[in-house]
């Protein structure tokens, strides 16, 4: 499934479902700008010394791939309408090295949505997201807790 | 306690020992600009429409304080030297919004320390890290599990 037609709110999200986003490529000029500003580690930001590291070779700093995945997932529109933003996240996990070229997609699934007790307003959303490469290889996973608005009643 | 004077491997640390970072202030220029590209929504990205969302005012993208204090956290050099990269950070919690103007620092502990069986060049070392703003109130915490090498023996 992708993204939705019209806007979202908690009310249209239920456990078990399921939406996938765009694809976008990192490059290798990318993923050094991104670390030498965020994470300025020498196997995100020297080609040369990185092929030295136990990666053998340059490779994007797992926040790089954590906000690329996040920007895909913002952009599927699925919860962007009625995102009051968030208190945390779970269990985020790198699983494989994101190197220059590689195309990065997330699909995400909802586990859980729970309006509030005392906010009739508004309710929290828990997402489980996987972000795969081009080969289908799951390169990374976290959970997201989202503070969604609920449907305004019609007055 | 604040950095150390010599590159430490995982064989400096220990479960208890307690670190402190310096200190970064995010301005609303920087707020807007991380957030157009990693985290658009706007409550991040329009100071206009910000006063009119859940926070009464702009705030920084949780995205953009995470990458603060893990930034100021390797400029520690606790953990920079021996950094052989992450397999994943857990608890993430947003406790209070980072406003512009706000100044950020970090005080970290380290939880366990677990040399590797199987390679005995490196280990993990699990640290909590706690967000402060200079208020001294907690506006973040997480932790992150880090790959770190070991003293080389003398040969």
């Amino acid at each position: 499934m992708s993204g939705p037609a019209a806007p979202l709110y908690l009310d249209d999200l239920a456990s078990g479902q399921r939406f996938e986003t765009g694809e976008r490529a990192l490059t290798e000029a990318e993923i050094i700008a991104f670390a030498r500003q965020w994470d300025p580690q020498y196997f995100h930001t020297d080609p040369e010394a990185a092929r030295a590291s136990p990666y053998d070779g340059l490779i994007a700093s797992g926040f790089h791939t954590l906000l690329t995945a996040f920007v895909l997932s913002l952009e599927t529109d699925v919860w962007r309408a009625a995102s009051m933003g968030s208190p945390g996240m779970a269990e985020i996990a790198w699983l494989r090295p994101v190197r220059p070229g590689d195309r990065l997609r997330c699909v995400f699934e909802v586990l859980s949505v729970t309006p509030s007790r005392s906010r009739p307003d508004r309710g929290r959303a828990e997402i489980a997201y996987q972000v795969l490469n081009q080969a289908g290889e799951r390169v990374m996973r976290y959970r997201a807790t989202h503070i969604l608005r609920r449907r305004p009643e019609e007055g």
